[in-house]
């Protein structure tokens, strides 16, 4: 059982803050505009998802896609637990999160220790997708958020691994992002001491891809992987 | 409030599977070993906490240490929200996750692509950190987990700066890794068709550090940056 996909058109200005995504720790890093929301999303490739069982959290990481204002999260999350704690009408309530670490700082004391990131925090209801045209709309997606490009250019799912993949969706309307950018933030009475400080940068780093031993030799990379 | 802190002693051996520590899908890719899921824990900088309010899943990134088969969150996380989630006894029920993504896999059908990762999910009861002297060795762990050696050259935490930072803690009692390694596992069939398969590595790389502009001109970076 699933809810019908309402329409979900893209959407325009900032999210609307809530309760619950206004922080009350530093608020001034807090952001809500739909672009770098999105552009924190596309960028990752793993979200941690969060729901209930047992009156307990669980945290699970998974692989995700974003279509417009609505994400799709893939098939492990499918799993009995997820699927015990419940799809159906009305919802699963979740709260999934992608995070990005950009720079460690280091700060000269201690206390102002802290790392440069960039987060996104989506609160709402999740529901298994069971309309099998949104479901390979979604697949689609989920390839083509790991590679720009690759749907098109792989073996489309067929009816068997369509029934076997769990697709579960959630609709970004109660979201926020948070970051922290910049340099050192020391107390003024600390910068003459002598211990060296600065930010550490992070980025991603790709290496050289590794073929299947079963393609044929000199069986070049499509070109879709030199944008990575 | 807070429970006292109960010796930890160093563990041996694997940890003890429980029902919610064996996955329902892929169990292969689980694993018990500790010093796989202490290395797993050790290489990452934030953590995703789960925690449970009004009945609904909150999951924020969080820096975080490992100090022997105890974990340490930072101060963030001592928002309001989460105290108001309880903190106190009997502990506060969270899902601490750590993931690291290692590569993208490529398989010639859509519904084989996937990621290599390796991921480590701690159930238990978080408490608030409040004995001084456990506080400052966590907080010396959080500055050194960001940086091997650099809790030791930086000015520490005064007593105000103690009285601000939250600190909480959460044993290493039921704990599993799950992973996901090596090449593309393509249906037998599909080896013949003619889209490229592989894995993209990926990895963490760290830039060229960017000193504080208030830093005396021509200050080194410390050695210990150079480990990183």
């Amino acid at each position: 059982m699933s809810a019908p996909p309402p329409p979900r058109p893209a959407g325009t200005g900032p999210y609307r803050p809530t309760e619950r995504t206004v922080p009350t720790r530093s608020p001034h890093r807090a952001a809500y505009d739909r672009d770098l929301v999105h552009a924190i999303l596309d960028e990752g490739y793993v979200c941690h998802l969060g729901f209930v069982r047992d009156d307990a959290p669980v945290v699970l990481p998974t692989l995700y896609a974003r279509v417009a204002e609505r994400l799709y999260v893939h098939g492990s999350t499918g799993s009995r637990p997820l699927r015990a704690a419940g799809l159906a009408d009305p919802g699963l309530p979740v709260c999934l999160t992608v995070t990005h670490v950009d720079g460690l700082v280091l700060a000269r004391s201690a206390f102002h220790h802290s790392i440069n990131y960039r987060s996104v925090v989506v609160h709402g209801l999740a529901y298994d997708v069971t309309d099998p045209g949104e479901k390979r709309q979604a697949l689609d997606a989920l390839v083509d958020h790991v590679v720009p490009g690759r749907a098109a250019d792989s073996r489309p799912a067929n009816k068997r691994e369509l029934a076997a993949t769990a697709v579960i969706r959630l609709d970004l309307t109660e979201v926020s992002a948070k970051l922290r950018t910049g340099g050192v933030n020391d107390e003024p009475e600390d910068l003459a001491l002598s211990h060296w400080a600065g930010v550490v940068p992070l980025t991603r780093a790709y290496g050289t891809p590794l073929a299947d031993p079963a393609l044929p030799a000199g069986t070049e990379p499509p070109e879709y992987l030199a944008a990575l």
